[in-house]
């Protein structure tokens, strides 16, 4: 009997006709607009179902967690490009984009990553695994190999990061506070103990965690990161086409590196 | 008496200090996460403003129509890129952005520009210009420069796109079909009537108006683009990770580009 | 009688075989490797042919013009993405790109622009057009709508860019001194004439006339600063990688740029 | 006594002053221009050493062997975005330089990590090392976690890549045919007696096995592929502006891949 021969370009995402465009089932001018927000409808674009209240309010409140962080290196990055090149605001969001990787959103994937590897399967119910034993194990494992612990520590965010107790407290409230949060604090506990230092559980470690709840696979976590993170680039092109300062820095840095080599320091 | 000198390297976005995460003077952690979602985050971020109950509304249908287009060439830049290097998906996405240029992304950017330079200062107002001779003024410049007029027409979606009344609904519920909404109606009937040809509002021309009654400078709205199309772009990439599509593609174009090369057309 | 279609996928640029690579109709390592440096095979990639000993000589010296420019916006931009994302060097030559746009490399797109409009078909042979004519017509146009000539003036380079008048040199050594680089002397002399300030010809005008001089179509001039800087970014992402200094500048940017948010200015 | 603080922010690569530009020690206008090619110029910013004779041989030919592909899907991805923000050939650029990551431009930089930890300090004079020994204990490491051996095989060019032996021919004529070389060969052969496999040696072994030659580190190779590549990538952005597929693509893949959505498959 003849098997029909597997396609091989074919996406489940979106198709317009004429009178119609449809993302993931839902006719987008008539079920979408006015009905959902932008969280709601990157959750649907990401995972092809409708998020209940619940979902909504947790993702809306990841997503948003990652849009801003200060002038990191990814937004300057952003704004000296913009600065060569005003009329192609796209490419400066893009260069933003470029740098968040294993350094700044790493530690998210990282978390998520740990999480899922050392308690496959426990989304969407109790795990009845030792947990106290795993976050043993896991911490020795890190540190037999010389690694840090992802999720965990801040240089500025110290001894609490803000970010993380109203993020675990929205899981619970959302029900969406099972095995993964509880193993990541008694990971964080554990390194704390083990290492004899303050670590606290990063805004990156509680995405991590709450993103094994939702079972996200943990290859798209940092898409997350990389999403929201071009909502906040915008926000400082627009700040950088009406108060630059892109130039300031250019010409500062300029003089400083190369000083010595002109003979001046 | 002295001036204090203007200071070059300043943000007014946001700030953190040890205990506290403050972006456009709101607490992150007790003010935004769990009570706003991202479209309005976003809002907050651009503007320094909390959008009321309709911006709202509006600003989130905006931003939603934008996320997913389909196999966009900017889907497809990005699928290629992830192929090469599914361990950047930060890049993937910023190699799918860099294409939302003049010629995809523009006409929302080029709508908004014709009408706020048509209609200068009558955000937030009933305009009492005579809308019907700057419309035929409007499309008369156009035309005399051999030029389209942006934000009309649509190559699939005749003789309606059917995103545009839905777009036009929710502004007139939320308030903001104002002067900008009705001079686009304007242009686009002009267009029809002095070209012959059917010429409807698509998407993008209805949201560049409807940026001119938020008052967003149009030089900003290409932003909220590139934005959208991140969320979508990831959405691409999680598929492409599950059922690729990149390889396949690329192996038909270069046998098909250089059968001519090598003597086989 | 039957057309033969319009071949749609098809590139003339290189195809393989199991035994063969030949690029531009060339055998890549029989007759291009250990035969050809790096500018001759860029010329080939770009033309089709390759480069008399003149040509050579000439296409090697404007490209490594742009390959260094020092700490520039692009180098930064670099910078700070490869400190995010060590492991995706490729992104961070990527995002210090994005930024060669109209600020920075437009200059050269536009002197080249403005001597082929101006002079059309001029390359290879004498102009008999009345050189100096077309010279304070080019600068009266500029001056009457309030635009900056391009390729004349720059910051530091005063009251003589070195680059300049090597690369005249070079180009009348090479057979290369046509009407194109003395229209650009007219108009540089011109523009100081009527503005009374020194505005010398800077590198980009120099290249944007000898680009004229070897009949490059101005729209891919551009090209030729994005495939040299690509070469100067990989240098300053290897010095960053040995000796970093990111992380100090956004150290030292983020403090100063929300001091006055955080209270402390 | 006072320790000189460590400079933070600060290159070796260049400096100008109004009447000169300095790139590695080296007037730019006067001792390189009309001097030295661009694969040399290369070789001094990246390594602040001018390249001897046989140095400028080999590494304008490792360049050269990376600039074209053909229709990659980093070509592909170049031309779609052309095709959507044609006023930013940088960007397309970008684009296309973002996927030169792990798949495909990562077996240059892992056959030149393998070579150089398996052999350390052999640059520049004989290895007294039993590179036999070395050659099997290599390959055996990588069968027994189930990896593939960087440099090895091609899917077109078989039993030979034809870059291979050439490569290795201007290596032996230029003095750099030494123990990496030796041992890049040892590991093909092993590899194909212990699996039984035609494994030729293909280019990105062959410029793995160079490169440690020379005594690059293994984290700037890439970065060979990442500026030759730009090269290639111009020659198909000024192709895709004459005579464009993009478009054509777009549309053959929006129309298969949706096609089973439209309900047309």
């Amino acid at each position: 009997m003849a098997r029909t021969p597997k396609p091989l370009i074919r996406t489940d995402i979106a198709y317009s006709t004429p009178d119609r465009i449809v993302v993931r089932g839902k006719d987008l001018p008539n079920e979408v607009l006015g009905h959902m927000n932008l969280g709601d409808f990157a959750f649907l674009q990401l995972t092809g179902k409708a998020a209940t209240r619940e979902q909504s309010a947790m993702f809306n409140a990841i997503l948003i967690t990652l849009v801003e962080h200060g002038m990191t290196p990814s937004a300057i990055a952003a704004r000296m490009t913009y600065a060569g090149a005003p009329e192609s605001l796209q490419a400066a969001v893009a260069a933003g984009l470029c740098g968040l990787g294993s350094v700044f959103v790493g530690s998210m994937e990282g978390a998520c990553r740990m999480l899922s590897e050392a308690l496959p399967d426990a989304q969407g119910g109790a795990a009845h695994a030792d947990l106290e034993q795993i976050a043993r194990d896991t911490v020795a494992a890190y540190r037999a190999r010389g690694a840090s612990v992802p999720g965990l520590g801040h240089p500025l965010h110290k001894p609490v990061d803000p970010r993380t107790p109203r993020l675990f407290q929205l899981a619970a409230e959302n029900g969406m506070s099972g095995a993964y949060v509880r193993l990541m604090q008694l990971i964080g506990a554990e390194a704390e103990r083990v290492s004899g230092k303050s670590l606290p559980i990063n805004a990156t470690g509680a995405i991590g965690a709450i993103c094994c709840e939702f079972g996200f696979p943990w290859r798209i976590v940092r898409g997350f990161g990389v999403m929201a993170r071009a909502i906040g680039l915008v926000g400082h092109l627009m700040e950088e086409g009406e108060k630059p300062m892109a130039i300031e820095i250019w010409q500062r840095i300029e003089d400083e590196a190369s000083a010595h080599l002109r003979g001046e320091a």
